[in-house]
């Protein structure tokens, strides 16, 4: 893959250009304009100790409990793609995030924006696939809304989810708990979502169908948290690498806990067909997204027992430790490629892939 | 106002015309189609012991605590309107469906879908709304997203507020506990938000100027319940008007309740610029969108002092008993008209206004 995608971010594409005062796409890329949108706008006006921790969930003391609580929209193009649909994707996504808090996902809310003109079928076919993704994950889906925009002011069909878990006392994750010496572990492949999605919205045809990784990602996390349990502090923090991929999820934590992080190239598993896809098109996917896949950070003792129970499960067989954490900068990623230099993972600048979540 | 809009809602504009299969706007009416998406899509699919109670709130037991959780998404159009905007009517929603379940409001999730091509300050004005509603609200925004769509695909911005609240031991107000012989209370005028959004959006102009009446109600609440606590159960169910107006409210509480109810057209009050705007737009004010009122259902020795203690408080000064709760049919609301005759009242058929909240 082309080092200068990185280096030189203005190549990427569609390039931020224009935007001053207005919204672009790569506002909603995960990288950098959204952590600038997140910095100019809404932090200033919204701050508060909860929401400043910048983390995938809020964790509030409410009763005596601890409560998780996070909300993700959906808007994914197309509706349907290989491996899931956007009614599966705004189940997994919102567990998901639940689960990088450490907690047992329990209750969804459903926020519904219509399109004037969805066929009522597609509608029934979507509810019907979040439904099933939410019985699998053990969540219920306990309150919703629905609203209906004209034709043209939607696009078929937007969905919210909204998730509460509980959080077992002794979990602490959080993004800024990183430090040097620890461990980065990856789950598996990268780039399966994005590129699944990426190839079914411009018809493109490859050996094999690339298909997404969209899947809810607790029970791994229950399982990784068991095999720290001797030394509960072990596991420092969870993300799971969507939207900007890898490298935002990388990037946010090195900038949270004022650390570096370090990455092998030759320690990150990418399916054959993702890579082809990714050299044919100019994607890197470090910047693709994943939905089904999570990082750790954890303690340099903990670190191969978890990834040993993590391969024990079906969705972490190919889990590996990739990085060490260090102290060459706050909040600088850098990677050994396989040529042996090393190259700066910085935020990804623009939008590579529109609408994959 | 005509018999006939209610009578024959085949005359509602805009009509539910061939929507076989389709979505059309009065799915998000609140009214009929509303209902009967709810009842062919989502429940059977959903459904469950919380959600089949079908409350503007789930009530969920965790660790010792009643939690209260709600979702709206709103896609008010224009973005601005005299009383207020998309942000803080997405604050105020929220946080009136959760003190119609009797909760103190607690924490909100923002999620956000941008059109590429917004103006950042809109959304940076907007932002500031939603802070200052919050703030004056006493709930915080702990936690949120962010999603972009091509422009075209979008319109401007909609915004989804999820809320949680904690709900007192006493306190137990579910629709389905409405009873013969209790009263309904009006906390005040109907239908400004609806009027006071469709007068901007076209342009109408009025002797004064009407003014949605967009507010959050739960200190309100907290008054009624503190009022009827000498008998806890006294008050039996709350619900906010929105979407489908007034009608819609009763004969959700009469449907879910199996009773009958009647009101007195001459007990509601209707300000001279909104009665003057639906006569001549041919609109039902029974039928119109509030955002700061309640429909309260009452024990009959509680009713009166609940009354008097609404009065004492500024969004309830004009509260009135406004019907009564009987056994002519389960489901079946009806209004004793100012001349004297009996109409009924239907749940609305299309959708008189669309995107009002």
């Amino acid at each position: 893959m082309p080092d200068s995608l990185v280096e030189t971010p203005t190549f990427v594409c569609p390039a931020p250009v224009a935007n001053r005062g207005r919204i672009v796409l790569g506002h909603g890329s995960g990288g950098r304009l959204s952590a600038e949108l997140l910095r100019d706008v809404f932090l200033p006006l919204f701050s508060n100790p909860v929401l400043d921790r910048l983390d995938d969930q809020a964790i509030l003391a409410i009763g005596g409990a601890r409560i998780a609580f996070t909300t993700d929209s959906f808007v994914v193009k197309p509706l349907f793609f290989p491996g899931g649909d956007i009614g599966s994707l705004a189940v997994h996504g919102t567990v998901n995030d639940l689960a990088m808090g450490g907690a047992r996902p329990l209750f969804l809310s459903a926020g519904f924006i219509l399109e004037e003109g969805l066929s009522t079928d597609v509608l029934r076919e979507i509810a019907a696939s979040m439904a099933r993704a939410a019985a699998a994950a053990g969540v219920t889906i306990v309150t919703g809304d629905t609203k209906v925009v004209e034709k043209g002011k939607g696009d078929g069909l937007f969905i919210n989810t909204t998730g509460i878990g509980i959080v077992p006392d002794a979990v602490r994750l959080t993004a800024s708990s990183a430090r040097p010496g620890d461990r980065v572990i990856l789950s598996g492949t990268i780039g399966d979502h994005g590129i699944a999605i990426l190839a079914k919205r411009e018809g493109l045809e490859f050996d094999s169908e690339i298909v997404s990784d969209s899947a809810a990602l607790h029970e791994l996390v229950t399982v990784m948290l068991e095999a720290a349990q001797v030394t509960p502090s072990a596991i420092r923090c969870l993300r799971d690498p969507t939207r900007g991929g890898v490298s935002s999820s990388l990037n946010e934590i090195a900038g949270q806990s004022r650390v570096s992080i370090q990455i092998e190239e030759s320690k990150i598993p990418v399916q054959d067909g993702v890579r082809g896809a990714c050299e044919l098109l100019g994607l890197d996917p470090l910047y693709v997204a994943n939905e089904g896949k999570l990082l750790a950070i954890v303690s340099p003792e903990a670190a191969d027992k978890v990834v040993e129970a993590m391969r024990r499960h079906p969705l972490g067989t190919m889990a590996a430790v990739i990085g060490t954490v260090g102290d060459q900068g706050a909040g600088v990623v850098t990677m050994r490629t396989v040529f042996g230099s090393t190259r700066l993972v910085d935020l990804l600048a623009g939008d590579q892939l529109p609408r994959i979540c």
